[in-house]
């Protein structure tokens, strides 16, 4: 049986695609043990990009190739900006991150990249450059988030953003962005992998920047 | 006091707005007396450039200059993918409207027009020229749905269609779509102009080709 041009882009991404899924601070976001400070800073730069992700977002709404994929990306979209984006409101209020918190610490390299990299993708026009980091962006949190552990912690910081991550609606989005990336990615090979193997390299270097070794 | 850009807009695009607005359609579907044929020819037609529209939406959600009215879009966007497609399935259901009903009747030329500007303004790129088309297509609806009599017709085909038109998020969100034409438009006034006004022309087009007189 022939490889999945989404499968094949992913085993080229390893080992980088399992250090990300296996990173210390997925284990410790999973299992509870996470310092309340690294989750702030996470956050804080999370947010950051949402912006830049709706961007993204809104292009593949734009490209995609017919109505059924229009509609799933708006749903999803509508996702994004309500319950997604509440989330950080209420976990900044629990966690008691002050304004300044949130506005003054500059964007980490990754933050950056990953602005760039989802307004470069929506800039494209090209369908298969949004599928592929698209495909990263939720494909690699549904892969950390099926691995945590039952039962969930209590902290509803935690417990609710392994949730946005592992609900039978998202397993069924990201089921989908992979059919599609294999429906469309192999006519732009090069551009799709170029976009998926970047992204990947930006989701563990991100989580290396928010909770590096020795802090 | 200044006229609002989008108040001259608007008046310049009468007597069009006004004659789409009073439209014979709008007055029946809005009492009741509207012939279930009409609507089925109506909810068709409309239904067909939904797909346009959301790629109309996908490119406000990319072009938009702020986080804020990013959010804005991206909740519409899923308003309209779940909750709007849902009530053209349902109404199609309930009016017993077959498949071939849905698939066999001609795009009428008003309906490609609105096809083809949607995806021309998506085209462009324009954050002001995606308001422009998205000011007349939720702000004219607003008007008329707001001058429906009460209470509304028992039949949920046209009063979930009225009530999806003027409840208190859709009155907002057109509130919100004149403001940020106000602010965006006029850097952009002759291609805001001509989006808004040749849109106008087909929402009268529209109603007269799908409810001509002596139908």
């Amino acid at each position: 049986m022939t490889e999945r041009f989404s499968q094949s882009l992913r085993r080229q991404s390893e080992p980088t695609w399992s250090a990300a899924v296996g990173h210390r601070f997925v284990t410790r976001l999973c299992d509870g043990s996470l310092p309340d400070p690294i989750m702030v800073d996470y956050l804080v730069q999370d947010h950051r990009f949402l912006d830049s992700f709706l961007t993204l977002l809104g292009a593949a709404i734009a490209t995609a190739d017919t109505f059924e994929a229009r509609l799933r990306f708006g749903r999803f979209a509508g996702m994004i900006s309500s319950d997604e984006n509440t989330y950080f409101l209420r976990a900044f209020e629990a966690l008691g991150v002050r304004p300044a918190q949130r506005s003054e610490p500059a964007d980490t390299a990754p933050t950056a990249g990953f602005k760039a990299i989802m307004r470069e993708a929506a800039a494209t026009r090209s369908y298969a450059a949004a599928l592929a980091v698209l495909n990263v962006a939720e494909g690699l949190y549904l892969d950390w988030a099926l691995k945590a552990p039952k039962p969930m912690p209590d902290n509803f910081v935690h417990a609710e953003w392994i949730t946005l991550h592992d609900n039978p609606a998202f397993q069924a989005f990201v089921a989908f962005l992979q059919a599609e990336l294999d429906r469309v990615g192999p006519q732009e090979a090069a551009l799709a992998s170029d976009f998926y193997q970047r992204t990947v390299a930006l989701e563990l270097a991100f989580f290396d920047a928010v909770y590096p070794e020795g802090k």
